[in-house]
């Protein structure tokens, strides 16, 4: 979830001075013609790591735009007349009317993820807290606002650099002391709940926003774009009618960077090597598989890729590892008649292996929000809520002991078209190679973007993605049976360190 | 919010035989258009009080439509497989497909309160259990499914006598023992819990409905008119598009006996006993207001009833029993401008008493679901969602600490003429009746439907709604006061259970 929020995305101060004014100036105009209109409140919260610049983007904002439209409301300790009222009434008493915007800096989020980061309760109510915000937010937007929920980012490493620079900035002695923040268990349990409150809050009609805080020039530019996007696409859409609620703004990358650019495609692995290091994995596999913890999970591999980016090559060398009663290949093709007339989940429980099974996914529900999105096979906001669907989905499969691993695997476009033209060469490969092969390949963008958006808002700390630099098959292959046993051995230790705990 | 289900309602024989045959023609009908148009699965969960026809109900369905596309599943103790799996697992398998129908007997509902009533967790696991069984019913009904979600209710007397009769049809030893509801506590940790249940998942893509269990000809009418026009509503709909659901059925009463019905309008009081009672209730309620254990809760009074009901009276003796800086006085009118550029509830959240404090609400939010259901002023989608959002708004006020105590004033058609003509003929009281309200009593049966709709769907456990006799003022005064000192009263009780409980 957080990945791409730690690349070091960056802007060059040239690009920034040459985008910013047109910025500000779109900003301008979509805030008044909202306050002309005032079919729509505008709320903004600021949530995130401490000195990823959430305070310098409040400033930006009201510098870069009307302040007299805009009201920053800070929710610092409750005030003795706040505790005399529901958790609530601190924010209801101070939402922005139609026309006007709200930037909540510290909010309901901010509440509940202080008070589970400081033990004050455990996740089943931090869990209420999520719902209540959940109800909260669906109603602000049933009822005309658009939310844009933006969280900062920066990786333990950043942030403890940040926090050394500004410790001696006011700003940032807000609601938790930087030195509290220094200290690793406190990042990291931030993150950890972080996460469960955007994984389960990141909704249609009001997603989540992660914005990495290192470099404020590239900070700036995306939430000023965001905010655009959002309020421009809230203005040109037709009214609020009873059954819909404002387009959530859904945000591209801004600094041209993406995950996918910081894999080192150049990764290759010796034929030694690889045939030395394959049957090490394989063999580690076969004795985890075996291994008599296994009886409390099911393991669930998903392999998702590039056209020709070998993911049948890979998902055979896992299987030599097993005994054919240990697993289930399930290739995901096109829905059957029988699977249209279901929710598009459907298909896939049906295929949920049981406790001590294996199934790999050759292809999978992800298609949702990659093939379905991009050849226009559901709406937009079909995918959208798919995020959330499969989160919920996949909490659901972790919650029951299954553990969880996603290979994407990508190759680059000039590997990809060598692979193509060998397999139109080769007669027994020929069958692998179709039209819509070629076809898609033609949309090798809006793939990209997809699988970007997929795993910033899919890969999550119970089931994460995992990419793998499949140019070189050998490399991927040993790091995707790699990956499942340091996942299991993973799950395993878990488990051990639970039942020991309990013992006690 | 069960009140409606255990007035006694019962339809003849002679209705039941002269409207059933009808019934049964349309739902084959509608039934077989479904299955031609193939754009909707059907779910029909079976809920409810053990002994209340729950099983006579599933029978019924299957006889009276067409069982080639009816799937009954009862969902009893999980199997060795299911156990394996993911909780939800057992649901999705069984899932219909468009086109037809699943009833549920035995569900998520199910499982969820029987963990609950027996202690297995606490409420914050039932809730997040609640939340989950939203988010399946939300993706559900995006995907294109219509959910009806039936509870059989019985009076815990009706139940037990009930039972008594039915104790050797195996159908009734389903799941949980008939002895086992015997006795009282089960009965009602299920009811307290199945409301908490009701409350939090009534949503407008898929409300519940209570159903009365005594009457089978009441029941079964019911059942068969509600998944009618919830069923030819879908259908007649424009297709699902991405924004909307199928709109959700929302159902009359069909025994023509409502909850208003059954006050017994002649209730007066003499003007001696009324004086005597008078003070008395407002001493009372003078010491309770000064009482210390008052410092730690709010007290709401909602006022609502029917033009010329007396409520103004009402909450003038209410006042005269306190100081002034005791307590608020809030007149809802047609809401300003600015509160116009808000969701409909800011205007009553700013209201909301600080603890130690008291408000009277003279009409309240819930105009929302009367006058601007009625008059148009908003969308039914809207309406719909607000049983739900008040009771959520609600829930957050007791969860607080404060008491809210609603009264719907209920005078007969002919008394409000009465004092209608009053109003016009004494000059001091003209200011009283305007145009408006002679409109308004044009639409008497619709406010009565939206005043019954109301107190099923927001009479909570944590807010009940009382309905006073107003024909009589004298009577109705006293009962308000009473009603408000006995709520303080049970508060101040449960507050220091509570606390000795903790002591120990």
């Amino acid at each position: 979830m957080f990945e791409s929020a730690e690349i070091g995305h960056f802007i060059d101060k040239e690009t920034y001075e040459r985008e910013a004014p047109a910025l500000r100036e779109a900003l301008l105009e979509v805030q008044f013609e909202l306050h002309q209109q005032k079919n729509a409140a505008v709320i903004v919260l600021i949530n995130g790591i401490e000195g990823a610049g959430k305070g310098e983007t409040v400033k930006l904002l009201n510098e870069w735009m009307d302040p007299r439209l805009i009201e920053v409301r800070t929710f610092d300790r409750q005030t003795d007349e706040e505790l005399a009222h529901p958790p609530a009434w601190r924010y209801w008493r101070l939402l922005p009317a139609k026309g006007r915007m709200g930037v909540f800096f510290g909010n309901w989020y901010s509440q509940m993820l202080q008070g589970r980061v400081h033990g004050l309760f455990n996740n089943a109510v931090l869990d209420q807290a999520i719902n209540g915000a959940e109800r909260l937010e669906k109603m602000l937007c049933d009822e005309g606002a658009i939310i844009f929920k933006f969280w900062f980012h920066l990786s333990k490493k950043q942030m403890k650099a940040r926090l050394h620079t500004l410790k001696d900035d006011p700003l940032h002695s807000w609601r938790i002391s930087p030195l509290d923040w220094q200290q690793s268990k406190t990042y990291e349990k931030f993150v950890r709940y972080g996460e469960r409150a955007i994984r389960r809050t990141s909704r249609d009609y009001a997603p989540w926003n992660i914005v990495e805080g290192v470099d404020p020039y590239y900070r700036s530019l995306t939430v000023g774009k965001i905010l655009l996007e959002g309020l421009q696409a809230a203005l040109n859409a037709p009214p609020v009618t009873a059954h819909s609620t404002h387009e959530a703004p859904f945000i591209d990358d801004f600094s041209g960077v993406s995950l996918l650019d910081c894999l080192d495609m150049s990764l290759r692995l010796g034929k030694n090597d690889y045939e030395e290091q394959l049957i090490t994995e394989q063999a580690r596999l076969s004795g985890l598989m075996r291994d008599k913890r296994m009886r409390r999970h099911a393991l669930i591999a998903v392999f998702e890729g590039n056209d020709a980016a070998g993911k049948g090559g890979s998902i055979r060398r896992v299987a030599a590892a097993l005994d054919p009663r240990q697993y289930d290949i399930v290739p995901i093709a096109a829905p059957s008649e029988d699977e249209r007339a279901q929710p598009y989940l459907w298909r896939f429980w049906r295929q949920i292996p049981a406790r001590g099974k294996f199934t790999i996914f050759d292809r999978s529900w992800y298609g949702r929000v990659l093939v379905e999105r991009v050849e226009g096979f559901c709406t937009r906001v079909d995918w959208m809520r798919a995020y959330g669907e499969i989160n919920d989905f996949e909490e659901q499969l972790t919650n029951a002991g299954a553990i969880v691993v996603k290979f994407w695997l990508a190759i680059d476009k000039d590997t990809q078209l060598e692979r193509f033209q060998e397999r139109e060469q080769i007669p027994f490969k020929r069958f692998k190679i179709t039209e819509d092969d070629w076809r898609n390949r033609e949309k090798w963008d809006l793939y990209r973007r997809a699988v970007c958006d997929m795993v910033d808002r899919t890969s999550t700390e119970i089931s994460p993605w995992t990419l793998v630099e499949a140019n070189d098959k050998r490399w991927a292959r040993v790091k995707v049976l790699r990956t499942i046993n340091e996942a299991l051995e993973a799950a395993f230790d878990k488990r051990d360190k639970h039942d020991k705990k309990r013992k006690k």
